[in-house]
């Protein structure tokens, strides 16, 4: 495995139980990571420095979580060359609908990958399939999770009969 | 009437018809401003010099026009304390939808006073009547522009009579 | 600061909770308040005579906060050119997109300015905004009011450390 | 057919092919109609004095026609106890959602009889249903009508044989 | 007050609560009414033996309450030219959304007065508005509800100084 | 082939072109069928009566083609126990979401199997898989469809290297 | 009867209650049917060699039930001519607005009868439409279950004078 | 540059104008590319045999474009560890918002990195940030094309000042 990282970005405290569920995937993966809270809105300039030294800091991808209207992924991704992974957070009002929006209809030039409302586990099988495109030891670990998911659904099948 | 001025902020130059709406009715209120082409994603760094510096440089309020994601009016609110009027510009899939919650959803603490999509015009009257807060004369002009719009309807009711 | 003060319209009693957030940014900002129930529909005359004599009473500006149909900003609005926020309230059926539209997407000519759906603390930080184009102290609390949302975020990185 | 009459009220000279449509049907019906252009926002006194002496003046429905945040039903239904059918008006971005929910969500005990989007002809047969409530003759016609509706699609269902 | 009713239609005992909001209403203004379960859909010709008999049976207007695909309305407005009042239902998924359209948006020639969503209690105000266009007592009772209405307001608001 | 037969039903002659991309699909592929014009709202009668006579008539599933509220395949549903197929039409305003909405959110027990908005050719297809359930030939023939579909998907990625 | 059967696939564990409610219906009709765990997205090859298969197993229709991207129907679709009945999953986040049109829009070749929302006891009932063309014995059986749906109605409505 | 290309997967040729936009920035990028008509449902086969084999052939990341119901990513996705790019097209019903949510509302475990509706060039850029995180030369490169949209947008500005 090489010493890329993987970051995961949250805008409040908030949000750190869908920024778990991307960090367990990452940990079960053997993948390094690194959570840091910082705001679009509120600590624009946390922002900025972190989005400009990423690459010089070694992460490979950066996974931003953000609900509303959800500047976080796109903002970073303004600074960055990096492939910014945006989560949208679901709101109590709109259902993630706003979030979800916000962060993917982006502007020509500057994509974020756009995953599931509420898809941190997602958003680090993402990372994880970006920092495999020239891993062969991460790809074969991916293999293995696909192939624990397929068990896993023959085991429920069958415990069905036995309801 | 002050020496305070509007700025209008078009992500592209495709937004430049509604900021020429939001420029008639400023113009018409003898109210200064400036025109500049600045992009939340693809300049991020003049969007944050510009919004660093309004204040210093006479701005009292900031229109900014953007569509789909539409980061732009939360990133420049971020950096400065002025009022941000945000206007959604309508697209082609969403009819604006994507526009106006990413505008409107703003986290506590960085509001956007969002205004109709596509709606120019309105956010100059809203920027005119944030001026006329405390400026009499323009306060007056506002009055008279309104009783324009209730004789433009009646003109328009009693034109019914001849068609 | 100055004697203006900033209104806060409910169409009922329901809505006093979101009154209640812009209520606490307004003291802690040290700026002059006062809440009303006042109904578009159900008290319309109220409405109009509070929306007319609203300069002469003062105030410069209005944060209406309604749901559902919530005509109450606009109502307000035609009738005075003070600068009226408008908050949308969460519904249970459409979580608060009956309101955001009715609130944002108003005609030429008069604007509301439109923060978030339950948006009450943004409506009362646009409030102040707009009280501090011309008032250098409260633009200062502004400033130092940003600080401090900064630091607690710094705070809350800290902790995720500890958990 | 007694004198009672209906009145059909549009914000803006731009909805007055939506108005025609139901005056066609009035005039079909011998219903007598009153068609005026009243904006509630541009001219909120026009709108008040129209509606506080509509059941005076010998109406007996009132249709609002209105786009956009399209308060124009709500707010004359706040000031009559007539009956008050909205038309909410198709616009370009939201295609009519926006105007669709402003005019149908009201809050209890000020109700707004809404009906299909740009649905000009169906406001004109409610309003005539209502009338005819206690109107035999009026009755009939309806009842003609919908003979004549019956009528129409026969004979387009005879013609697909001959295309 | 006249012999006139008001019908209140509801597809299952599930929409009992709604009625019972309008027929509190009714019950208040002294108007008679009647309730029954029928199903567009599920007993479609008893729909059909109730509608086309409506007006025999002295019914002036007739509320139709209904949730999901909401036929109801519509399909008892096909068979009758008494008013028809729809009131959509709340659903857990969307929301009453799919009501909503699925009772407004009626094609020309057969409208169906549609109020909104949950809206009981307004579906009861409308049937009464109806009934009271001409009926000079009904009237009377219905401006007196609109002052209690205010009262009720004025009283809240009053309350306000002692929380 | 059986002597089964499918009927194809519009609300009026403007869907014809959707009906007449269902009929080339029963066409090509030898199902004998019926187009009829009836409306849910409009021709209630007929629509009873052919509802209720359509299984003795010999068809064996039932293609509703209809718009907005779109209550035409749900009136058939509730009167026969055949399949019954629902093509919700585009709409203006709404895009199709309204008939999308009123086709497919039927209460349990009546079911209307629907398809996409304009889908009249799907809508045939799904006849002929029900059609084809018991009925080798026909099975045959949908194999062989399903051929051609990737032939020519063949053809235009081997013209692609042309263009 | 026949030896037809009916298969439910369910992508996890989680969707079973739904499955049940269709069984329940499956059950009371005297149709075999089988239920698995089969998920487009973790297990597609299990999802091709079922669809490939179904036919020859003797299933006549195939019930998918499926939330979010939902592509569960639509992928058995691809690989078979049975009929096959989508059932759209709630969600969360977007009330299951996901599923339904991830279910319906099908393109053109491929249909997936949608039923509503949760549907999953339409799905049954469909299904046994399905089955019941060519099935007198069954026909009867779905006649005699919409006389009880009916009676069920009468009742409740009986009961409401005792309430 | 690595010898490592991306795949652009169209269901059919009317998707052909969103792929392109995708090419001309792979190609502008040095990046080596090739297009296929691929459909999920049509050619669910050719999509499996795709998929399978996508890394032995060198692919290092799967553009695929698709609308409506858009199950092409989802279905790639299930059969690969690449990282998949999911780009929707705007339909004319519903604007794109079903190809949206069919592609970005994966379960957990087989992501789709989502971009904008028909958003074909920000496929291409992601897939370049993708290929760049291990490549300097290409990170160089997309540090260049930021550059240059900045330089665009200084020229637009300038441009302003001479119309």
């Amino acid at each position: 495995m090489s010493d890329l990282r993987v970051a995961i970005l949250i805008g409040s405290k908030s949000d750190l139980q869908i920024a778990e569920k991307a960090i367990a995937v990452l940990e079960n993966l053997g993948i390094a990571h690194e959570l840091r809270i910082i705001s679009a809105h509120r600590t624009p300039e946390k922002a900025r420095i972190f989005a400009e030294s990423a690459r010089a800091n070694n992460f490979a991808a950066i996974i931003a979580i953000a609900g509303k209207a959800a500047h976080l992924a796109g903002s970073i991704a303004a600074l960055t060359s990096l492939p910014v992974i945006g989560v949208p957070v679901k709101s109590d009002d709109l259902g993630g609908m706003d979030a979800l929006l916000s962060t993917v209809q982006m502007p020509p030039g500057i994509p974020v990958a756009t995953v599931a409302i509420n898809g941190g586990e997602n958003a680090a099988w993402l990372a994880a399939e970006i920092l495999a495109v020239r891993d062969e030891t991460l790809c074969e670990k991916l293999r293995l999770a696909r192939e624990n998911m397929r068990a896993k659904i023959s085991e429920q099948e069958a415990s069905l009969n036995h309801d």
